[in-house]
């Protein structure tokens, strides 16, 4: 598999948070050698779960893991990491995030980089477009998820 | 109800947890007011979560709020919380981090200092020796838990 697909899953997660009435926010957590070990999407709407933020359902659908399986590995979403998910990225020593894009909303990046961790923002427009049509159409739920 | 009821309820989560074989660790999220928003236990074992760590159990516990529920609020945990834990309460703006024991591990309170957070560590005796006990006999089982 190569490195793109680990973004293009987590888009695909994205919309399928959008066609189910969810927060549109995918993820995808691809190990060192290429192999996806999860992906997912923000469940807030879908489970009623507060702590399932895309990066979160990723995290969670990979499973019980050894430290070892996390060493090198990239974190894809479509959008920058909130407090949360950046604080999981850094307990499993995830070395990668790769985001889809940081205008609708900035997370942790900088917490992310002083502790070492490469990130890069892929500035996506897809990314921005579902963002920026669920922010406008539902603000409420927004603001819930990220507790303003 | 009066805060210490917050901290009793976090620590017989973590005897729940080590009762049913589990990481050792609970928490309790306690609104403004005093009433227990939600309590959990790290659920690891339970569940083969990797993210429903006892903290994260009281949010997920806590159900969908909306971010006033959360202010003036406080998080009553057996030990110091990891990075995925601090970023949630950071996440929500937990006002207030009471924390049962840092010595067998010291999680992220200087980042929730330095973010404002009330931090309180009680240094409490059964606390650390449930968490001592239980990183004697399941050292594997600690490890994985933190990504060492």
């Amino acid at each position: 598999m190569d490195q793109n697909s680990g973004f293009i899953a987590a888009v695909e997660e994205a919309k399928m948070g959008a066609a189910e009435g969810g927060v549109p926010i995918g993820a995808c957590l691809v190990s060192k050698d290429g192999k996806i070990l999860g992906r997912g999407h923000n469940m807030r709407v879908q489970k009623g779960s507060p702590v399932l933020h895309a990066e979160m359902s990723a995290l969670e659908n990979s499973g019980r893991l050894p430290a070892s399986a996390y060493e090198g590995a990239t974190m894809f979403t479509t959008l920058s990491p909130c407090d949360m998910c950046t604080g999981a990225c850094l307990l499993y020593k995830i070395d990668r995030v790769v985001i889809g894009e940081n205008v609708n909303f900035m997370g942790g990046e900088e917490l992310l980089r002083s502790r070492g961790k490469e990130v890069v923002v892929v500035d996506n427009h897809e990314c921005k477009e579902l963002m920026s049509t669920f922010m406008k159409e539902k603000p409420e739920l927004w603001n819930e998820d990220i507790a303003v």
